[in-house]
């Protein structure tokens, strides 16, 4: 067995270690393909030689957006509720994701209209019946929102306790599309137009009416030009859902723990964005799972320089597309912690 | 719930069925992208509205190449033996995309050089010590093909008493990309030129020297022009590895038993190509996991007009490719047979 590299080691030094070690196991060289260059983002991420990532867990994050009163989504804000109620009784898409990926999933309330029953599976860390409407005003005050990203942070502290090194995130929130490419606007300047789509389904009012509310609700919001992480911190509460802050949080907490993140479609992309934005460190702990079939996340997905995993033309949320890039994410850690070396050879 | 379809309507009807059961699912219509295109595949290649596919099942068969004499490989034939080791040992790179894939795996000994030791996770079904040179002649003889595709067929049948309905079959011979290329080329026409690559690792003397050798080989064999099937038969007995030979006869019975087969990479490819030359229907079973860095595979794909899932540049063999692809297939079953309808619609 190679010895752990020292954790004060340099970087470069890491993944010098971490590519001779991969070249060493019972394979020609490079044969695991993309698995390889995962091994070594994960092995880098966590700074280990032979990272354990334990067992991966699906936390899904659900909370309820007062921009809905304007027409700019397909379904009712109720759908929200009834689709954290289906993941709850294991009868979701990101539930049939989740089984064939072998992960358990939880739901956090972190801000639905109404409360949930209790259960056994949900965290329950309600900031507010739902949000305010972000084309009259903020959508939530800024206590709200750093009560959201602590509340997120939390939830992965705890998860880290109990042994989690690998999280995928996911969200329900109808209207959160719409979220999304108001917080994709203001971290990366891509034009508002090509971020927005239809989301779940074509708008009751058109797509050109969501534009032009987007447009007017991100005309009407204050966002600090710089520092990034001020302006994602701003966009988070002028736009965004508890569910997208709470997520946030969560992110950026489980970057610092050395966990690996796997990212799901366009809101997931987002949040991450603004998780980056606070704490540039955060990209290498991301995996982007999959591009959606939402234009605006194939935006997005270039602007920040990454390359998904998965191109099955998905875009259901939940965090379905993360769930099944799982099992490449724990394959990849398996090529360090699972795999033979070649008989003969030792890597260093 | 939906009923269950008569099991003797017509295709059409039962894709129609299929269909209107998805887009009932708790999802906006097409939000699951391509994990719903295989989901009607599977429903019709098991005729089924509520595919139960049980657990899924990993078998690798290993056999050894005669044609390795020829200096056509970067690794002696005892490297087949050794990586069947590893198998059995769970440290191979099969043996880790297995875990992450929730999937058990067993080893064929379909024709290596020497045998192995007994295990629990070992199938001895050996047909000869490997092939002879098929440069010089028939790798093996037709009763030899013919005891190893009922070897195949006999492994697969007692899966399936046991429940299996996903199969994901892998392989491990060196020499194996070499027997692929001759049997893609018979099977297809595309030129065997670019059909060759370096396989495992580029060939001590070179890959013109490897081409070469092939075309001699190709040359020296005659196969008959027709039916398909006779010509695939032919082609596997003068190329191929008994582990091939046996791949073919049990995705042959995977397709009878109405079974789903998860292709992996470049020789599972070639091998389907020859099962589906053999019966047509195949195909409509047959799941092509990933696309590898072998341009020989890419040029096979195209051939056969079939989509690979994933593209991770793998070129590993063993049936990894096929078995990270196993979750998606299964969520991909969940969505008829683990997700609730959308309240008051009914499909149907």
């Amino acid at each position: 067995m190679t010895k752990a590299a020292d954790p004060k080691a340099p970087r470069a030094e890491l993944e010098r270690a971490l590519r001779a070690r991969i070249d060493g196991k019972a394979k020609p060289v490079g044969a695991l393909g993309r698995l390889e260059e995962l091994a070594i983002q994960i092995g880098l991420a966590t700074g280990s030689l032979s990272p354990d990532l334990g067992l991966a867990k699906i936390i899904v994050f659900a909370g309820d957006h007062g921009l809905t009163a304007e027409g700019v989504t397909a379904y009712p804000s109720e759908v929200t509720r009834e689709i954290a109620k289906l993941i709850l009784a294991g009868t979701a898409g990101i539930s049939v994701c989740a089984r064939a990926a072998n992960a358990g999933v939880v739901l956090v309330d972190a801000g639905l209209l109404a409360p949930l029953d209790a259960h056994p599976r949900l965290i329950d860390r309600r900031i507010a019946a739902g949000t305010r409407n972000a084309r009259l005003g903020p959508a939530m005050t800024t206590d709200e929102r750093d009560a959201a990203l602590r509340a997120g942070e939390d939830i992965v502290e705890a998860a880290v306790r109990d042994g989690t090194r690998v999280f995928a995130f996911g969200e329900v929130g109808i209207g959160n599309t719409s979220a999304s490419a108001l917080l994709a606007h203001a971290l990366t300047g891509l034009g508002l137009y090509f971020l927005v789509g239809n989301g779940a389904g074509v708008p009751p009012l058109g797509l050109a009416h969501k534009r032009e509310i987007l447009a007017q609700t991100f005309a009407r919001a204050a966002l600090p030009a710089s520092p990034p992480g001020a302006r994602a911190e701003a966009a988070l509460s002028e736009f965004c859902g508890f569910e997208m802050v709470m997520m946030a949080g969560a992110i950026n907490a489980a970057a610092r723990h050395a966990c690996i993140v796997v990212v799901d479609g366009f809101i997931a992309t987002a949040v991450a964005a603004a998780a980056i934005a606070r704490d540039p460190r955060v990209r290498d702990h991301c995996i982007f799972a999959h591009a959606s079939a939402d234009i605006g996340h194939w935006q997005l997905l270039e602007n920040l320089g990454v390359e998904p995993l998965l191109l099955f033309g998905m875009r259901l949320g939940e965090g379905t597309g993360a769930a099944l890039a799982l099992p490449v994410v724990m394959a990849a850690a398996g090529i360090l912690t699972g795999m033979a070396d070649l008989p003969g050879e030792h890597p260093q």
